[in-house]
């Protein structure tokens, strides 16, 4: 009832606050018999990272981690995993000044109106710190997927009004990893960073888009109703901080095309049915049809700026406030590894509730 | 975990294919002592059934509907209700032709290989007549609300290419229920209509965004992290038959924002905390603030048109389609209550999970 | 959360009140491909109806059923299934002098408590009529087990202090369903027979034992810690109407044994491995061990007596009480094929969960 | 899906193997806003701690723990609560001996057979090391309970032959904590020593039962069909490890008795509805009826002898095992607060879930 467990076979809970001694995970469901991927788990989390360029907060976070249950010898065994990242490099003072202010555009005055009470110290359970604990869960969950032959991965595709040119399919995913906006264009990916750097000078901030393509998922997976594929991949994305939208396939743009351009005509290839475009996005009906799965996430500009702004206190007083600390001007290189990290707990969890579908 | 159900406190599971005898839906968890209003729940089914305007399918469902279950002297008792629709004017025959074709941008494939064999009459499970338990869930979650001062209204707010213009707050939704498109200005209606008609000429369909305010929601419902509110606004919308993308508040548009010009300011309006704008769509960190709530759905044009159409069959040879039946050249009208309907269905499962949150 | 679906991969959800015009039930995650047995369905059915001897309840439900939602050309499809029992011989006027008396333990004051109000009427929700709709989702539940070779065979071990001498090993099942106590040794039945009609003479009732084997599972289903196999057996046959206890392998009796007496030594036979002894019940860890599992069940004795009882009324006034209607002396013959029903529902809902268990 | 969650609205889920770093326990939905008890847990985990007497294992856990999620200024947040325990005095090396065999009655063999390898160091996630964090959340849940006057009190009540003589409503609850065994009379306390160091001396283990008071409910608790309130205390106890058998109010021996003897009738003392007699255990239609909830639990004897044992190892060759390491003669001093736990989460997750019950 509370909110903070994701799926049903491959099930994840999150925990933690920013300002408390760690952020962590348990995943219930994880097969047996699975080598973990450290490496995997590390990659991620460095990626998600605050710190790894001037683009975003200056935080220094080691997302160090520790897996104290479900593993033994290197092995799943079974039993749930707890993976623990303990919180370095905490700094409450630079929060003192917020203890009962509400932050315009945060959870704070939200918080405060549900719980009577909070824990103001960076956004305590609010914090996106807590995604880290996503990425390392989304780890394991892409060792579950390499098995099916499901890749997945995500870039910027837009910052602020700056857009990447043509279709995914004429990008080059494996330069995303190779510039800190992670554009998979490089021309496109200069332009961006200049974006957030202009933002950030001015101690604002710019949002944008996180494109993400799944490649390799077998027709079946998803189920009907109200779990549908693409209903999951929206309620894992919005529930990512700050995002504002999703789309799959053609998504809103597919709104405006006629039925005669939007339908995907089927052919035989000689091996197996495929079609012809894509506009359904890989899922028709709520199931994957075989094809690339891909969707779009927008997120809003961060919230927290280095600006003066209005807002109001607790006892309803309205007050000046200063942005301090370390935060992000633009999100959006680091929302990249939470966006691949939730697609990945939401095709392992499909996977395997696939299992129990045919007698 | 096989995707029939809805929620978690206010718990919907729907049931029954178009062409089998009833469609239905169990609402588990409906508060005890409520008088069902079942005048609300007929003209939703109203609202959403086909052949009230020429602008949709001709198929002429009665959409009667009995309570079966959870109802003693017109009041709920707190035992599961369960409401059926019979399913009338079911003309299997017009489907013959499609029993082993994959209709394109249908969820025909995917079923069959998912499941191994399908019900082909009509689309069975995967058929929008599934939306008719839907709203009649819908009607009841209403009710629920209503003693919490939320209402939900839900519009067309664009058909292909035209728009209704404007801010929604300048929108009269009094007129929605007064054109045929459902659309809050009549001009734009007379605009939409006329290019619901050119598609239907050509035996051709257009797709749309169906716009959705919530008005009246106190401060506090939602939960964090995975469960946040628009997280769930978001399953709910994309759970629909043909919907291709979601956002709320700013949305995709608030992506190209920046941090200054986005950020709500608070302010205290004597009454209570207030926000200057509105760019969180009254929903921050996942809790609803007490602003309205608004979000857009957008969905693709209907996949069954009445023109030729290449495709495969089970057997995996390209074949000729040909549209027959009755058919909607486009969804959008009848797609709003099916919108407020989830809607609904989502804000009364949070607004019952709130009471468990302060000791 | 409000308590009437019972499973995760094979879920029931049933709904309907005792005289409402149906009870029904909603199987979700039922493989599909699956041929429906309607025989097995009627014939579980007519072995829990009222009327089949002297020894239970002369109301006469006919029991018909009717599936109205996830079975095409007599398969599942992998949607939901729905099963509806029409209620016929409802005569309300039976009741008409109960509309506010609480019968003593009955759940008539309890339901007043929670809810405010209650459909007096039979029992409403809470009568044993429900348990039909377990029946017909049992039925189905048997048949998915069936492909994995597990049988369900209970019986009647106890009724008041007749007691069916010796061990299960050493009774003829075969017997069961010969007379119409459901005891599994003839003379034992004459005397269990003679005890029940001595009680209905007196309009007394009695209580009684059901003793249920399951054969044939194999190692490895039922999942550890909270969800083991005994304690979700436990809560399944608990949420049978008059259920007082349950016990599995040794039960009771074992708890008074030594480690020395009770443990079950391995051994190889050759094929595989197995237990000497079986005061596991065929359940370690919460897990199947391959050997025969077996529990108890307790029944208490019908509530519903036909003599004059004290009691007292929704304004909290004194009453008498007079038992009218048709009711069973004993509820235990009937019981048989309920607690046969959970135990399958309990064991297909675990042999599906197990299939997500390994890499 | 993989069984380490328990409940709907306050929701356990535990982690953590008996020779790894921690076990542990996070709670979510523990309501906003509530102070913890930190000597109330460090209290309970002492209770079930080994080494505090001769009667119990010898092994040392300090049972100290960390919250290290959820509560901020000593209050609960209504982010989840994580708590963990820390494995002290581990001895791997105890465990030796038994990494591939089975040992009888231990979950060895149905953990290898379900998940193709194990941890063999102690039981691993098997081990009764688990039930620490239960205590933990238990202690959590009584002080939820504290505000609505739910107190709930366990002890032992047999322990092999010997019986505490007299009814519960006879024993006084206030000695139980004052001798080693948890016997509520200090006379059958010593034989029941008598009969524990007995059996230690022989290296073989005995059984017993746990009776459990929970006073203070208020009528309504329980949900109606498969979540009856006695049904998930059913499945609460058994989950226990080495649980046998349960049953409330009259029980197997209320199976004996006949309708009249057994009903308890209704009466009103002026202030409220009451009965005269409870074999109903407080319970009836699976809702608390404001009368004393009591059951009980039986606990098979320990299957760690420290004896020689025929048993088979993961190759399926028979061998010899002796028993080593510290283990417990009788398990039953150190289930009571255990079983308290249980019904604690079981009825804090019902107090919350009954919140939303009426309109």
């Amino acid at each position: 009832m509370a909110g903070n467990t994701f799926g049903q076979a491959f099930r994840v809970t999150t925990f933690g606050e920013s300002h408390g001694p760690v952020v962590g995970v348990i995943i219930d469901g994880c097969p047996s018999g699975m080598e973990i991927n450290t490496e995997l788990i590390k990659h991620d989390l460095s990626r998600r990272r605050p710190g790894q360029s001037r683009l975003v907060s200056q935080r220094k976070e080691l997302d160090t981690f520790e897996i104290i249950a479900g593993v033994y010898n290197g092995k799943t065994t079974g039993a749930p995993l707890a993976v623990i990242i303990p919180n370095s490099d905490v700094r409450p003072g630079d929060y003192a000044h917020l203890a009962d202010a509400f932050r315009p555009s945060h959870a704070d005055y939200t918080y405060f109106s549900k719980y009577g009470h909070r824990d103001h110290r960076g956004g305590g359970r609010a914090s996106a710190r807590e995604t880290a604990a996503r990425v390392a869960a989304g780890a394991i969950a892409k060792s579950i997927l390499k098995k099916t032959g499901t890749e997945i991965k995500a870039c910027v595709s837009r910052v602020g009004g700056i857009i990447t040119p043509g279709d995914y399919r004429e990008w080059d995913f494996s330069l995303t990893e190779k510039n800190e906006v992670r554009c998979p264009d490089n021309r496109t990916a200069e332009k961006m960073k200049a974006c957030i750097e202009a933002a950030r000078k001015k101690g604002d901030t710019v949002g944008g888009v996180v494109f993400c393509l799944v490649s390799g998922v077998p027709a079946g997976w998803g189920e009907p109703v109200f779990d549908k594929l693409h209903a999951e991949l929206a309620k894992a994305m919005m529930s990512i901080h700050a995002a504002k939208g999703f789309e799959y396939g053609s998504g809103f743009a597919g709104s405006e095309m006629t039925g005669s351009e939007h339908n995907d005509i089927f052919y035989n290839d000689g091996k197996k049915i495929r079609t012809r475009t894509n506009f359904s996005g890989g899922i028709q009906g709520g199931i994957s049809n075989g094809e690339d799965i891909y969707f779009r996430v927008a997120f809003k500009p961060v919230a927290t700026l280095m600006q003066k702004q209005k807002t109001v206190n607790a006892e309803g007083k309205e007050i000046n406030l200063e942005g301090k600390g370390r935060h992000d001007p633009c999100v959006l290189p680091r929302a990249v590894p939470v966006v691949e990290a939730m697609a990945a707990i939401v095709l392992a969890d499909h996977y395997l509730r696939n299992k129990t579908t045919r007698w």
